[in-house]
């Protein structure tokens, strides 16, 4: 069962503030969990309404009606755990490095974090107002590549004031990503979904870069940034080979 | 106001089988609808909050509470639209064709068809297990790029028997894509979220293919099918310039 006390945290990991305070967030469904463990994040708390997966002290056989007082989906999964949130090794400046100013759409962050580890980039820089990697809809979506990401929170503009990298952006009047040559390390920033890249930002930016659209009709407006990041992920790799 | 009726009629087309009866699809937003009316778009009714949005006579003024309850969305927007489905143009055997076998997660298709618009693939064919186009969560995925890309619903098998096209696949073991030289003339088909391609349709496919993944730790299960669809798009027209 879970108690009035579990019943109460867990709600408040709903909010970022209650998951810096305790340094804990929520997972759910036995596939997220499972990933998650693997990598070898603490579980604090697992509750799952099938009694198999029962086998330590902190696991809680809870009932359906439990399961979905403590879930944040529309349709409760049979499993929810709450983790620890991990110690974050420094960032170092080198390799290929996606920064995100003011991504707001939990789903977005969540493709992209996938999309880093799909593309080998191991470190994700989020500026402060990007949405919380921790929120339980990031961690739904981003599944256990949210473990072998590491996704730093921090001032964009003074990081990008102190880095040695190249910093490239995604612009509509940039140069044609497919005729660039990219370099192994470099900054990529993508920007906010209905604004794009702040001006402040844009300002340290050392090379505009552009998604060409094809066709005779031209206009649809603008990719949706997971997408876009989708497409300069996989041009850096190929370009550069590694 | 809204009548009566029209209240039964707009509930009505949530489901996919009252708009086929009624041939007529729900549309929410100004941006959303005031893109589909530019496209030429049949406009049966308007509905909005807006008394200066009302300028023929099937345009409506109402309360926001009425809005609300004719609204698909968590949270209703100032207006809503109700468009005639339009008349498909026959199928052309010729150009970049993306096909879709059973594409399930309206967010998905949404941004499926945008990024044929963005990449000037104007024909979409959609298995009859793909989840229906002017579902209104995929209108709203998609905006004023549904009405600029034409999209067919078919028995996807039949239609493979019967082209002249090559037919290339996403798969986890095809050739890599980035050494692949693709012609201008071909058909792309994307799988289910969780099952990939089905068997049938498989055996259809001459040339498979693969996006590869970058990295030590190769964990990542699989790209999510909408940045899939982006990286395939983008390796086609680079490769082909067009």
């Amino acid at each position: 069962m879970v108690s009035n006390s579990q019943t109460k945290l867990i709600s408040s990991l709903g909010q970022k503030k209650y998951r810096d305070k305790f340094q804990l967030f929520v997972a759910e469904g036995p596939k997220v969990i499972s990933e998650l463990r693997e990598e070898g994040l603490k579980l604090k708390w697992l509750f799952t309404t099938e009694p198999s997966q029962i086998t330590l002290e902190n696991h809680f056989l809870v009932s359906e009606a439990q399961l979905k007082k403590i879930s944040f989906l529309k349709t409760a999964n049979s499993a929810t755990a709450i983790f620890e949130i991990p110690t974050l090794s420094p960032y170092l400046d080198s390799g290929l490095v996606i920064a995100l100013d003011a991504v707001r759409d939990p789903g977005n962050l969540g493709t992209i974090i996938r999309l880093c580890d799909w593309f080998g980039v191991s470190q994700l820089i989020c500026s402060e107002d990007t949405v919380d990697c921790y929120n339980p809809k990031v961690v739904q979506a981003s599944m256990g590549s949210l473990a072998r990401v590491r996704i730093h929170y921090l001032p964009l503009l003074e990081f990008l004031e102190k880095t040695n990298l190249p910093i490239y952006g995604g612009f509509m009047d940039g140069r044609n990503i497919y005729s660039e040559t990219f370099p192994t390390d470099a900054i990529m920033i993508l920007g906010n979904e209905a604004n794009g890249i702040s001006e402040l930002i844009s300002k340290k930016i050392t090379h505009k870069i552009s998604i060409p659209r094809f066709g005779k009709i031209q206009k649809t407006e603008s990719l949706n940034v997971a997408t876009a990041t989708a497409i300069i992920l996989s041009e850096f790799r190929r370009s550069t080979g590694k």
